[in-house]
């Protein structure tokens, strides 16, 4: 049976979550997909690293306690040396999931272009690399004969960019728009209950939805990466998030809520890209009431959705989780399938 | 450039509609697609039929006057000789788009029967065959190598069934949910606006959602055939419509809806299909009035959705059109675009 030899790169929640699936449903999965799935090699800023070209014993990593490392493991270090890892891993496909800064992509970018240039496939589910590098990345992944995939980097595992590459082939998409931050959702139904911004925003930190620091959620950047991905993916621009005009959720009054429920319509943080009658993008993140027949406006919840006008099929809607590590992390397996079909079949993955 | 020969059977609103996206976008699809698409067969109860090889003049056949038929025209005659033309076609792929009886699938099933039986790939938006001998036709497919594809028997050209084939590979799914039929969703929406049921029925006709019998569309019918392919194709069932239970809406009361509504509830059509704790399938067709936070309470209008459990991802749900003469073209092409992937892959189409 073919099988993939993966590398992880972080060990937060999401890949740990993907090697947890590994672990229970390897045998199921192989069954169904016609591959199996091997970690060979983990990095974790943490735990250090651990490379064996053999298969790391996963219920072994599990069972790690607070302050272990892999310092003393066969192939282990308690240094996370990514880069070397990446580069002399024996894996085909590295899985990037680190902590990465938004603002210049590091050190996902240059992880992401180490592993290319080296012959690894790469998956991730790192928004700032795809935002900031797709075009070179993609190019260096051509060159090089492997695959950059990155299904994750819009809504988690609900399919956005697979679904607009397989399912809608033949339409032209005029426009996409959606729904991508669940915090701001979260808040601005809360709102919609009564309850005040700060107060809406206190209860999704509770909850786990919002960070500590809630300034991209609310504030609409992180939206503006996902809207620099569609606008780039989906309707083919080259645009950086300065292309984007960007107002997030944090001017919305609770007057504003009310008016628009006395007319049953609803405020939703919307991004979206379009093609303008000249052809250029146009693309932006505000808030916007809809009225309630608008196929975004009964998406509730951390929900996330995303909406594409087409010209022969009108507008069509996908909608499901935008977070959570195990539905991340389903991203991650679901690149990998596209990956082991892309290898065995001379079409494009990812685009 | 690689090349289909389409034979069109019936040519009602949704054959014409895809001959003239054949006649308007043919060049630019083929640029987009790597295939061309040629109509070379024709057959139609009021026109008759038409055979050429070389391509028909699809500008002369759209110029057709009420009265004209195929008698005169190279390899035509006045009447439709459908079994003929599906025999002696030199298409490779047979459009099957005849008034269906769907109580017993006929002539379409015999149709798809003929056209796979001398080697041809057969695609439908016909759900009779579809839902009532899709495991026979699947069979004759596979033992003659060709391809039979019906995306468009669910949500005409909403993707439902590729969406789970190509987006959610890897993961379970449990269960499927749907709004599957729009007029009836279109009726329980104007009934939370305060209409009777006969007189948002008799509105739906006015607007063409609503066929002059409606009986299929609020009885629940329409829906039970779409569940039964639902269940099918995506739970991996074999089941027929006699183990669809089966309720419309014509039991919903203007007190139910207002009862709802007082509850932030709305009554929705819901046809469904699950696995139980046994493994076997349960299906129904019935009025559910679901909280506004279910995915498929603010699905509006005549729109179409279904929602998919899944084990990893929890629910993801896609909506769009579920009718219309071009969106429902628009499935047949995805599904010639699917059968040419097929052939130059080793991959299946259409499960």
């Amino acid at each position: 049976m073919d099988r993939h030899d993966i590398a992880l790169i972080g060990f937060g929640g999401v890949n740990r979550a993907f090697a947890q699936i590994v672990h229970d449903r390897g045998e199921r999965l192989a069954d169904e997909l016609g591959f199996a799935l091997r970690i060979v090699a983990i990095t974790d800023l943490r735990l250090g690293s651990v490379m064996q070209s053999d298969g790391i014993d996963l219920a072994a990593v599990f069972a790690m306690q607070a302050d272990d490392t892999f310092a003393g493991w066969r192939g282990g270090a308690a240094v996370p040396q990514n880069d070397y890892v990446i580069r002399h891993t024996t894996a085909d496909i590295v899985v990037e999931a680190t902590f990465t800064n938004p603002l210049d992509g590091e050190p996902g970018i240059s992880h992401v272009r180490t592993a290319l240039e080296s012959g690894k496939s790469v998956v991730t589910t790192n928004k700032g690399p795809v935002a900031l590098a797709s075009g070179e990345l993609n190019r260096i992944a051509a060159t090089h004969g492997v695959f950059f995939a990155y299904e994750g980097s819009v809504m988690s595992g609900t399919p956005v960019l697979r679904f607009a590459a397989e399912t809608l082939k033949g339409l032209r998409v005029t426009e996409v728009q959606g729904i991508l931050n669940g915090t701001s959702n979260y808040v601005l139904g809360r709102m919609e209950n009564g309850l005040s911004l700060d107060a809406a925003v206190a209860e999704a930190q509770q909850l786990g939805y919002a960070e500590a620091d809630p300034t991209a959620d609310i504030g609409g950047s992180d939206v503006q990466l996902k809207v620099v991905i569609l606008a780039n993916e989906i309707l083919g621009a080259d645009i950086t998030p300065a292309d984007v005009t960007c107002e997030g959720i944090v001017g919305v009054t609770p007057e504003d809520i009310a008016r628009a429920a006395a007319e049953g319509a609803r405020w939703k943080l919307i991004g979206s890209a379009r093609r303008d009658e000249t052809g250029a993008v146009v693309a932006s993140v505000r808030p916007v009431a809809l009225a309630a027949t608008h196929p975004l406006a009964g998406v509730s919840g951390a929900t996330n959705a995303v909406s594409f006008d087409t010209d022969l099929l009108g507008t069509v809607t996908v909608s499901g989780p935008g977070a959570g590590r195990v539905e991340t992390a389903y991203a991650l397996l679901s690149d990998i399938i596209a990956i082991d079909a892309a290898q065995h079949a001379p079409i494009e993955v990812g685009s």
